[in-house]
């Protein structure tokens, strides 16, 4: 249409970095985070980003590098999500369960500049420059900013080297300037950060986020969380950890205060849901696990209702009921690496609080809709790319679309394109939809257990484990079976006090699921986990496989 | 970086139709829309939606094609800010006090291919023809459609004429198809409305809202209303007016009910309210004072907290603090068409909640910040650029930018560029900012009184004169003056039942402001007001002027 003009009025690349910069204009004075005894303002948090990125670029970041960081959710790592961006720079955050061998990978991979590590990680950073140094020239290494206990600046930092090239955060920040000119995104489909996946399965991928879908995700997630102006945000997810869920960048976008924890335990948690007036938090369901199984002497009455959102897997229905019983709101929601963390949410209706109480637990317990900022998910025939009937039986792929799907994994056009193939982007996630839409998790592709020619859905199984009064945790993987292929096998961890023996919890299964879906062997065992509370099912294949077939004189 | 790949799965334009899509698939079965005894559901709204887009193309509207409409808050008016969009056109609305001899120059100017309008403006729209067709060739002329009304399709249709080319909206819908292919924007800078500015001082300008604008203002406004899922929404705002300040779509996005009626009176709202279960509405400070103003007997106690948006005029704080009294809460924004509405938002602190009322109502009264998807406001000198410092006195020119300002104005390339000229939206308005950040509109720079040598904020001393016990509304103008230039004269219209004399009310202001501030003149009359409830000061001002010069007897 003539008359129209698109000029820096009308027209700003999208970025998160607008969330940090209005909150400190209109929350100037409120209390942007608070560490042990540490608290920051918004204005304050916003100085010190600028001046951190400034001094970043004075150091020789330029726009497009990569900065790294492993550390946990302490102050410098919510600083990082916007101080990084604002020197023009791409945030990598590394999982804080990696070994030097995979951390070293990783910077070398990611081509990082520079890596910010807590000093509590130090040994693993150093470990792994040492072992990239065989192979790397020492001038391209990546150099280190070691963030030491902000109020115990003398805390362990063996290894540190002030000798050396080594830097330290608080030192390095303020070297910045307050007048820096922040760089902001030229094009907001421009990298903001690098997420590699969990890798609990295969070779981590680099998952690109551009700052448009890190903008659009954060919104969404603000409205899915119902998060109303000035939340106040208890970190339990790690940051690393898809940014978050987007929720770094969220409670600046809200004018929030960020609860920042080094150690994530059920007594913590509630001691400053009371101290800070907690409205929202988060956890994978082994987080609410942990909630509702805590001591009765760590437990607190919640000051009024806090909601959780809960993700990364699907949470039993049972732990779902327990923490409402407690007065938590669970908020259920879905998503992968690739989709920015947050993708879909089960929206809960008025009408199903009349409902059965374990029926409602079932209903939250599905995966729901997509987001507002998501233009869809559809679970369809990976080989045609129809859409399986709502008849919440057939299986397909969960796959996405829409502006909070990542830009693609660096450095690796071909495995972007196949995840990308049909023009959705693959989950390999394996789910059904029901009549009223909702979309249901049956299994990762690769956990789908195969026994005798059926699919078992190892969600189905592990969620009537949960429902059995002594299992504190349980996952299903498949055995290798001379005569079935695979047979169900179920790895449970008791509650401390209980007992249980194999046949107890085989013949449980075998009352409350079709016969064959029941696990034929029962471990009992501590669970694998990664940092952000995902069962390493890997591991537990592994030891599965190592058992052997299990005799034929078992078969029915 | 090495690896991104834009394409279908992570790159969607934004565009609000993506909320009716996502309201139909996640709220299906919710009511969507509620006029009188008419009921519609998410999944029938889509429905009508698509089939009415699908009949636009059918009777040859293209993509870029401006649909008009001229219609009050009635359904079709609802439908149309998705269906006309969904056919790839853009939705120009049309003011409802506009005259025949108006419409028909904008209906020219937008060369609207199509207008649609309410049964009850009818006459308005066939003597506007009748006008254009004294310079337009029959063919090029607009087609009418006539929306009747719902429930009562043999309602007054004087001058309907189902012989000639004139078309009926539901018969028309029903033509429509429910396999229609939704045309999408292309790109998401492409446009979605016209809005013309009220045009109560100058020729309406065509103002121009991209899909992205639309959608990134919509969830904004969201926001600041605090607006979680499934609201109900009393259409109380013309939808014409910046589309209804962007909640026709917002509205979708949350999955919320509409409440739509044709008229808006203070017994109308209450009853609604109490019917509907109202959560949310919005207003001008004449539909508040309307409200704060009802007989005792059109009052309903409110069934919870209503969130009620207001804007478009700066509110007298008095009113602000009678509409506490009633258990509203109100989210004062600001904004002006070029802005999609809403801009800013007096964002409520909480430490603020303590102080006396009427310090509240003051704090409340002003215009605050940029709300989260504008990238900043600012009090700029409209010669230097610089900004004025905050010290909530220097005036200055209110200026906007960023991705929720307007494309432009319509076939006015030059008024696009001076209005964006230096980078900044300029408003026209003329304001202040405060040390804590937050502006106040001191005045429209052609409001302000120039009174020997001094500015005196028209609004300021309406503050005041809306403080006087027996005055309903007020407004200031300057009247021309031989020896100071201007002197301020009121128009009051006092209260039912209640009395006040020039000299009292002189007084009153003496009282209450600096001298030279206070009215010399006051005239007690009805106000002459647009259909969106701004007071038609250009009315004034002639009848000021027509009063002539104040002797000079009066000088102090």
């Amino acid at each position: 249409m003539e008359g129209m003009d698109r000029c820096s009025a009308n027209c700003v690349p999208l970025t998160p970095i607008t969330f940090l910069e209005r909150a400190a204009a209109v929350f100037g004075e409120r209390i942007s985070l608070v560490y042990g005894t540490v608290r920051f303002t918004w204005r304050e948090t916003l100085e010190r980003c600028t001046k951190f990125a400034s001094a970043l670029v004075h150091v020789g970041i330029s726009r497009g590098d990569v900065v790294a960081v492993l550390a946990p959710n302490v102050p410098a790592m919510y600083e990082l999500h916007f101080a990084v961006p604002m020197a023009g720079a791409v945030l990598c955050t590394l999982n804080m369960r990696h070994d030097a061998a995979m951390v070293s990978t990783l910077l070398s991979h990611s081509e990082a500049k520079i890596i910010i590590v807590d000093y509590q990680f130090l040994h693993i950073v150093k470990a792994a420059i040492e072992i990239m140094s065989k192979t790397t020239p020492t001038e391209e290494l990546p150099r280190i900013v070691i963030v030491k206990e902000f109020d115990r600046p003398s805390s362990n930092t063996n290894g540190f080297d002030s000798a050396s090239d080594d830097l330290e955060y608080e030192s390095l920040l303020e070297t910045g300037k307050l007048d820096f000119e922040i760089k902001r995104p030229k094009d907001e489909w421009g990298p903001i950060s690098l997420n590699y996946t969990s890798g609990t399965t295969s070779r981590p991928k680099g998952v690109i986020y551009s700052h448009r879908s890190a903008y659009l995700n954060t919104l969404s997630t603000i409205l899915l969380n119902e998060m109303s102006s000035m939340p106040v945000y208890l970190w339990t997810v790690p940051m690393f950890h898809c940014n978050g869920w987007s929720l770094t960048w969220g409670v600046a976008a809200q004018g929030g205060t960020n609860i920042c924890q080094r150690n994530v335990t059920a007594k913590e948690i509630f001691a400053n849901i009371s101290l800070h007036k907690v409205t929202h938090m988060g956890g994978a369901p082994t987080v609410l696990n942990m909630i509702i199984n805590a001591p009765i002497n760590e437990q607190k009455p919640l000051p009024w209702k806090v909601t959780v959102m809960t993700g990364g897997a699907p949470p039993p229905s049972h732990v779902l009921y327990k923490m409402r019983e407690f007065g938590f709101l669970i908020v259920h929601c879905y998503g992968l690496t690739e989709t920015c963390g947050t993708a879909t949410v089960c929206s809960w209706k008025p009408e199903w609080d009349s409902l059965p109480d374990d029926k409602q637990a079932k209903l939250k317990s599905r995966q729901g809709m997509e987001h507002v900022g998501l233009e869809g998910v559809d679970i369809k025939d990976p080989i045609t790319m129809e859409s399986v009937p709502a008849d919440g039986k057939t299986m397909g792929e969960v796959m996405f679309r829409g502006n909070t799907v990542m830009s693609g994994y660096l450095k690796d056009l071909k495995a972007t394109q196949e995840a990308f193939k049909g023009g959705w982007f693959r989950s390999g996630d394996l789910g059904v939809r029901h009549p009223d839409g909702y979309i249901e998790l049956k299994d990762r592709s690769k956990d789908i257990i195969i026994s005798g020619g059926e699919n078992i859905s190892s969600i189905e199984v592990e969620s009537v484990l949960f429902n059995h009064p002594s299992i504190l945790e349980a996952a299903i993987v498949g055995r290798p079976d001379d005569h079935w292929g695979e047979t169900p096998c179920a790895f449970v961890n008791l509650k401390n006090g209980f007992s249980a023996t194999e046949e107890e919890i085989i013949k449980f299964c075998r009352n409350n699921l079709p016969h064959y879906m029941a696990p034929r062997t029962v471990v009992f065992r501590d669970l694998p986990k990664s940092s952000t509370g995902k069962i390493l099912k890997l591991v537990l294949k592994e030891e599965a496989k190592a058992m052997g077939s299990l005799t034929k004189r078992l078969t029915e």
